[in-house]
C-alpha cells in the first residue's frame, strides 16, 4: 500500500517541505499560523502504531518545527495535538498562538470562519517557512 | 528550582502514579476518559524546552499510557495534546474519544459543563487506571 494525502487535507492545506519522512503543509487559514505535519505511512490513525524508528522521526520533526515557528512568529504559544475525529489519517498540528488571536484562550479547531490565503499572502509565507524550517 | 503542579491542574485532577518523571493525572471529569502528562521539571512551557533525555521520556510515556488508554477503553479514537493556553506549565492531554461522546466530533476543550466524578467513579475508575497504565 503505498501512502496518500487525505483528501480533507489536500483540500485545507498547502505542502511546504517533507522532512524525516513527514509531510509539512501549511493549513489555509491565515488567521492562524498553523502547520500540518503527516508522516508518510499508509493507514495509520495514532501516534502509537507508527514503528519505531518512525516515532522517533516524527517526534523530533514535531519538535524542530515547533520551535522553529515559535521563533519565527514570535509566539506566545504554542499548541500541538494529533486529534484525528474528523480526519483519520495520522496528523499533527503545530500552530503558533496569540493572546491577540481569532481563538484565545480556546482551541482553534471550529472557531469561526476560516479566511483563506490570498495568492499574494500565500506565497510570501511558504517562501518564509522554506526558510526557516528543518529539513 | 522545585517542581509544584500548577494549582489549576491540582483542582481539576487526581494523581493516578507517576511514569518517566512525568505525572500522570485523571481529569476529573467522568464525561471523558481524560488523562494528563506533566513532566515533572520546574518552568516549562513548551515540549522543545525538555532536555534530551526528559523528551525521550515524555514521548515514550505520551505513546505507551495512550495506547494503554485506547485499549482499556475501547476508544474509537486518541486525542493527544499539548495547549497550555490557559495553563501554561507544559502538560499533555491524552484522551479515549467516541463517536458518542458529548464533543463529537469537535475536541473536548471547554465544551458544556464538567461533570465530577462521584467518590465510588472516582475510586473504581483510579484503580482500573492504575491497572492498566505502565509505571
Amino acid at each position: 500500500m503505498t501512502f496518500q494525502l487525505h483528501p480533507k487535507l489536500r483540500e485545507d492545506t498547502h505542502l511546504i517541505t517533507t522532512a524525516a519522512d513527514c509531510q509539512v503543509l501549511l493549513m489555509d487559514d491565515a488567521r492562524f499560523p498553523w502547520l500540518v505535519l503527516v508522516p508518510q505511512v499508509p493507514d495509520i490513525t495514532e501516534l502509537y502504531e507508527l514503528g519505531e524508528q518512525q516515532q522517533q522521526h516524527t517526534y523530533r520533526a514535531i519538535l524542530r518545527i515547533s520551535e522553529a515557528l515559535a521563533r519565527h512568529t514570535q509566539a506566545d504559544k504554542m499548541n500541538v495535538a494529533a486529534l484525528g475525529n474528523q480526519v483519520p489519517q495520522l496528523h499533527i498540528h503545530i500552530i503558533a498562538r496569540y493572546r491577540t488571536d481569532a481563538a484565545w484562550p480556546g482551541p482553534v479547531w471550529g472557531v469561526g470562519q476560516v479566511k483563506r490565503y490570498t495568492a499574494t499572502e500565500l506565497e510570501r509565507t511558504k517562501n518564509a517557512l522554506v526558510t526557516i524550517l528543518p529539513s
